[in-house]
């Protein structure tokens, strides 16, 4: 009932003693996809007795974990910009995460209690403190994995994005770049359901398609064949742009200023296309001038920071959610083991949807 | 009294006609400073009767008027990226001044009347519609200049940037660009007021002397000799920067992306060093993926979509001129005859301070 049978218990007759397997940052990645010489699986030994829980923690038993690009991020071993914190070298890494309540020792959780956390080890079980912890309630008809896509990191940042900092208005032009990634296809749904005109920029024809005959986007292109991005936005914000969500930074976010209407705002949620250069060598913006002419609001932003507003998400998407209103679509990773994989399939354009792990079957 | 007299009367017994000159736009000027192929000075005769003036209206005879960068960006003739409305060609440019009412047929304006309008024709008298007239109350102390300054544009754009987009605290560290110009010694009085510590860039030493001596700057440096603004910006901004009125633009917002702390705000009054060029040519900003890791906001703006807060700004500013909190500086042409040689000093960082012509001495 608990996944634990048959993993081997060895104390005591009332002792339960499971072995877990863990990500582990060995070295450090300066460029490119982090491979096995940067993160290394190990297998631990860990007691779930009661008696080995710290008193106001629980012990979890992982079931679905984020991959999100951030995490990259976090393995440069160097500023890299985003001025995240990296991972300790030969600790655990840690992510977003769905797990199961194995054993309790605090009044707000019980057994079984479907848990979320943006900080649980990568691991399979732990042992985890109650901050950030909050139960899912599994009887309100929303998958696990969308805990960690529509209703987790993405969707959260493409909800600050569009509804805190971009406050759309019905028919409002909008534009967002990575538009089929784990970000854009919330972004894109949460503006058409304020009555935006939506246009995603994506990397093949297949996900234009997607974009457009899925998520309900009113038009969409592939940048790698409309390369002339200028063109494009002209020729698809005939009435200019007066909100972007960038994801990508570079000659994008140049092209969107030569089209931005007065007062656009442009939250800017990352930058995907500039993470592999240091920033000498990265693309200039060269017409921020025109951000005075039209009095354009740039933003850049991590969701950390309106955490006070993540129960106004929550509901939101919950109830957007229930009502068929919202749809998610994630690529599935099978076993802790496929992170590596999952994590370089970022970076490849070759994902559509939220890449998550499914650490129990 | 008015100095009308001698001006010839030619019209019945009770009529006033004067000769005004007036600034024309005679040509756009698409690049360099404006010269007299562009802009030629003309002498009409205008009837200052009151059966001349329609109801509404009111006559009067300009005493002060602003000269401000953004008049060149008026003259361009092609879309500069501030999207400005160019000056028509064979009509009178405009600006802001302040005159004397020579004859009103509007109930809230009297013969004698010090007013302000940010919209005069550049000229020595003229017949003014009501609209964005206001009344100086000439009993408060203030001199006529400073309602062109302190009280006018560059006043209001240090206002606007410091005050409503800036939000500084006490203890915030502020840098100002163009610090000796007619904004930047206004925004930097402004941040200290609030309890700032704030640093100015200009162009000469005897102007970072002058910021530090005459205006408070707690630091200031020259830009033409400190040319590693990175250094530079290290060397003044120990604990980093909080808020950065930008009014130049190009590789100095660069070097202050470097240096910004968590939520820094970055108001973009202008970009004077970038206006000569067309956009392709200007120096592109390689690091704004940093406003994503630091969550900084970026806004550029104008000053008329502000024109709500005005009297805020006036009750504010006055007050602390009266309380001689707040010093101003003007660099005084004189008679309209000198626009052309006002404007074009103020693109070789030659004046110090507010650039104003003295119409009527």
């Amino acid at each position: 009932m608990t996944g634990l049978e048959g993993v081997g218990g060895c104390g005591g007759e009332n002792s339960t003693v499971v072995e877990s397997r863990e990500w582990v940052m060995s070295a450090y990645a300066a460029e490119g996809v982090p491979t096995s010489d940067h993160l290394k699986l190990r297998t631990t030994k860990l007691s779930l007795d009661a008696n080995s829980i710290p008193d106001g923690h629980v012990a979890v038993e992982l079931l679905w974990i984020s991959v999100d690009p951030y995490l990259r991020t976090r393995m440069t071993g160097h500023d890299d910009g985003l001025y995240f914190s990296q991972f300790a070298l030969n600790e655990v890494i840690t992510a977003f995460g769905v797990g199961r309540v194995f054993l309790s020792k605090n009044g707000k959780f019980s057994t079984g209690d479907i848990v979320i956390n943006p900080f649980f080890p990568f691991a399979e079980y732990c042992i985890a403190p109650p901050t950030f912890l909050r139960v899912i309630d599994p009887t309100a008809g929303i998958e696990l994995p969308a805990y960690l896509s529509s209703l987790g990191v993405p969707g959260f940042a493409a909800w600050v994005g569009i509804e805190v900092l971009g406050n759309p208005k019905p028919g409002s032009n909008v534009f967002i770049s990575a538009a089929a990634g784990g970000v854009g296809i919330f972004a894109g749904q949460l503006a058409k359901l304020k009555g935006c005109r939506v246009v995603g920029s994506t990397g093949t024809d297949e996900k234009v398609k997607l974009l457009k005959e899925e998520f309900g986007y009113d038009e969409a292109f592939n940048y790698n064949k409309e390369t002339d991005f200028d063109a494009a936005l002209r020729k698809y914000f005939p009435n200019g742009i007066d909100l972007y969500l960038d994801n990508v930074g570079g000659k994008m976010l140049e092209a969107v200023l030569n089209h931005v209407n007065l007062h656009a705002r442009i939250p800017i949620c990352g930058m995907i296309s500039q993470y592999n250069q240091i920033w000498t060598e990265r693309e200039g913006v060269r017409n921020l001038l025109n951000m005075v002419g039209k009095e354009v609001r740039m933003e850049g932003y991590l969701v950390g920071s309106y955490l006070d507003r993540f129960d106004d998400f929550t509901k939101e998407m919950e109830t957007y959610t229930k009502e068929g209103k919202l749809r998610s679509k994630h690529k599935i990773y099978c076993g802790i083991e496929s992170f590596i994989e999952s994590l370089g399939s970022m970076f490849t354009s070759s994902n559509i949807g939220k890449v998550v792990i499914q650490v129990k079957p």
